[in-house]
């Protein structure tokens, strides 16, 4: 079954993308990322052993249920072809 | 132009997969990431300001354009589909 669609999805979609394909430079791509690989960044971002301010501010106030959430969604988005940056 | 095939491909290669599909558990895709990002992130490795140990002795030795070098490797790769982990 497809994911369910991340109540946090917004604050994550203004750089990464909804579908996980980046709309800010500096930003990477998630679309299809390892489901294992996101899952802990995202934990070592709210937990500042990944120490970058605007990711511990918008992982800070997340549950691991929420941050699981957001770690399926973008694992099971297709990446797809973009302009050069 | 595609890039070059970057002469130290083959310590990247055996977690990342040579064409940027991830191979090792914890290790994430490359394929298609935006080149910035993958520019800043080696540096970051290389220089300890991002601590992971195995990607700091990995990058250690590099020079700045053979980072580069990798960088756009993985940047130009496409991303294929996989199976779940």
């Amino acid at each position: 079954a497809p994911p369910v669609k991340p109540a946090r999805l917004g604050l994550c979609a203004a750089c990464h993308g909804a579908d996980g394909m980046a709309t800010m430079p500096g930003a990477p791509n998630l679309a299809g990322q390892k489901l294992d690989y996101l899952r802990e960044a995202l934990r070592q971002y709210r937990d500042g052993r990944r120490d970058v301010a605007v990711m511990r501010a918008a992982t800070g106030p997340l549950s691991d249920a929420e941050l699981d959430q957001l770690a399926q969604w973008f694992a099971a988005q297709t990446p797809h072809p973009q302009a050069a940056p």
